[in-house]
């Protein structure tokens, strides 16, 4: 099928400009009735989605790969449920977030407003085609959707329903695109039309993220790696250091806010490095420990150059002693991918320094890596983590998926 | 003189590193300590700022760029007390914006900080050398700048002053570098350091920011162009009107909150017209009028298309006829810059629509798009007026030179 990438985008950007004459209750009503549209069109689902699992299974996906692909009846209610939660979420469009007047009797505000158009361009989680467009519809912007090959017919799917939905509404359907030909020269035509899309989001491995940052001539947020650091200090409680360290690195090795690399201040070494080894080894995790580590404790190999920056995304961990606090934050800031890193320690002013010291997009105190978490923080469903500076940084939420305008009221005020 | 790019970013970005020590008084004593240095050397930068202008006349450069070129002695006092502005500005860096406790027991906050290192490419005026680094050193940036070659010998004096004076006040002078060589192979490797460098602000001409959205794989903030229009509503109070649309259009035509175009609701077309006209043709304003303006007043040529999507920056102005404000809003919204748009109108209801659906980083109400500026709105300084949704859209103060980490604070909590 050949798609007009341009006459769709211009189709979402006429859509973005309907959406801002919506009002709250509008939009969360059709949130929850593409809630209950997905719930009553599950064998429809399921059927497109059997689809692209033969096809999986012709082109030989791996297990894991096929499993990801696959929409249950759990993952469409799921999915469901998403949509309902998106629904309760504060609605953030027309918050006047400061208003002032000035010397010359006119007033200035800032007013959050969507972004507009969105693009998401993501891998082959079917769920993130609901995901991204009701949060990004909540937010009250147009989205195009560009997942990948190996979910097509379940994204047009999903897409469709949620596309009707908006009809049954008296929404315009064009809210939401989907680029239905999975064509790689498509991506490479929307990442150009900086004219129509205000933003990229970009959700997937290094690989896609890599093009889309070259590529574009749009403005890019992407959630690019965790590497993730724990600088156990030498006041920690060292039981502490080893629930939280172990929590960071196993209770799910294969996310972005699990635990790389465990930094251990000097003096304490020699007593904190059996405790953790301990643990770690009960476990079966892997330890790159740098020369120090291993004059104390068993280590799997010695941890390079290339270890200490590396996501494993597994049961792996560094581990490096260093001399103080100082050598600790420089070594996050030369390694790290100001994701999320932790400390562990009872000082007030050790760890005021490091908060203050450390520009990633989470910094912590006496807490696991994990807790990085839109959810977790009580900031509703995420859109991603953000590990660019610029707009967002850390967990984006619904009011990162706006901007503030300035509004200004006036009684015929002029420049001087 | 070859100069090493990503040496230079490295230095930067390790100075960024250092520049998080620093407590705002030495950052306030440092730019105060910057301005008496520009002072005191207000011979030495006449001499370098001498070597451009003759090389400038050598090359033939028109009046205006050698007077945007020239170092007078009121310009270098202009720069001193630039900084000492900025000595002024609240500090944004450690503001906390919100702490919250989650039903955990642990505290999730906010806390900005600066963006890292910036780099700015911007053309001839060699003001901006000092504007810039001084923004953003206020805010605990490094940078690096990268200005025209015709300005090449008064921006390494600025730049030199400035960094000889972090060096007395005993801060890392690698927080602002100046690129020394001006060959245009040097900006296209500087827009690929995406490691280094956290965003990059072109300051300048429309062929010198798409080349920089382009070939930038680093998050881009653009001051694209202002393409603004002013909106009569049937209900304005015509007096209001025609002052508030020749202010727009007249005080200051070169600059990009000027108004461009001039939208008239169809009802009140045959009265208000000649009023405008006869003022814009006292004044000499060209008119580019759409046939409905002919049919009332006399018009310099017929508007076309390219017309109304053209920033003139100069005495010309469009104007058309609309049959209402909702054909107002799609004009501004298919032909604007989403810089500055306001409307003239006493209607409660139609000032709150206008608000609420033009989506440009100004919105105005009864007020002259030339109000829409930093220090007008009391930001202070501002590096810039961005067009771009992303992160800051609108006048850019020194608050929009930092971004928000999220800080954790626990006493061993760990994900369930």
């Amino acid at each position: 099928m050949n798609v007009d990438i341009r006459d769709l985008a211009q189709k979402a950007k006429k859509a973005s400009g309907e959406l801002v004459k919506i009002d709250t209750h509008e939009k969360n009503n059709a949130l929850l009735k593409m809630a209950s549209a997905l719930r009553a069109n599950i064998n429809r689902l399921k059927a497109e989605n059997q689809k692209d699992l033969s096809a999986g299974k012709e082109k030989g996906l791996n297990t894991a790969l096929l499993d990801r692909l696959t929409l249950t009846d759990s993952r469409i209610e799921g999915m469901a449920r998403g949509l309902e939660e998106i629904a309760q979420l504060k609605d953030p469009v027309g918050e006047i977030v400061a208003q002032w007047r000035r010397p010359g009797g006119f007033e200035v505000g800032q007013m959050r407003i969507p972004l507009g158009v969105i693009g998401i361009i993501y891998e082959s989680r079917p769920n993130v085609t609901a995901d991204a467009a009701g949060l990004c519809f909540k937010a009250g912007n147009a989205t195009i959707l560009r997942g990948g090959s190996e979910a097509i017919h379940s994204n047009i799917a999903i897409a469709a329903i949620i596309r009707e939905t908006l009809q049954t509404c008296k929404i315009t359907p064009e809210a939401v695109q989907l680029i239905s030909d999975t064509n790689r020269a498509n991506v490479g035509k929307l990442l150009k039309l900086n004219s129509l899309i205000d933003v990229i989001i970009p959700r997937g491995g290094k690989t896609l993220i890599k093009r889309v940052v070259e590529e574009s001539t749009i403005p890019v947020i992407k959630h690019y790696e965790g590497i993730c650091h724990i600088f156990v200090h030498r006041e920690a409680d060292l039981a502490m250091a080893t629930d939280i360290a172990f929590n960071a690195k196993a209770q799910r090795p294969a996310v972005c806010n699990a635990m790389e690399t465990l930094l251990i201040d000097a003096p304490i070494a020699a007593s904190y490095l059996p405790l953790i080894g301990e643990k770690f080894r009960q476990t079966g995790i892997k330890i790159h420990g740098c020369q120090k580590t291993q004059q104390v404790i068993h280590i799997d190999k010695l941890a390079t150059e290339e270890d200490f920056k590396t996501e494993y995304l597994d049961l792996i961990c560094n581990i490096r002693v260093v001399p103080d606090i100082d050598a600790a934050i420089e070594h996050i800031r030369f390694y790290g991918s100001r994701h999320t890193d932790a400390i562990i320690t009872n000082s007030y002013t050790i760890s005021r320094k490091f908060i203050r010291e450390v520009d990633s997009s989470s910094v912590m105190v006496n807490a696991s890596t994990r807790l990085a978490d839109g959810g977790v923080y009580g900031l509703g469903a995420e859109i991603g983590i953000s590990t660019d500076k610029l707009h967002a940084f850390g967990p984006m939420g619904v009011e990162e998926l706006t901007t503030k305008k300035f509004i200004v009221f006036g009684e015929g005020h002029l420049r001087e």
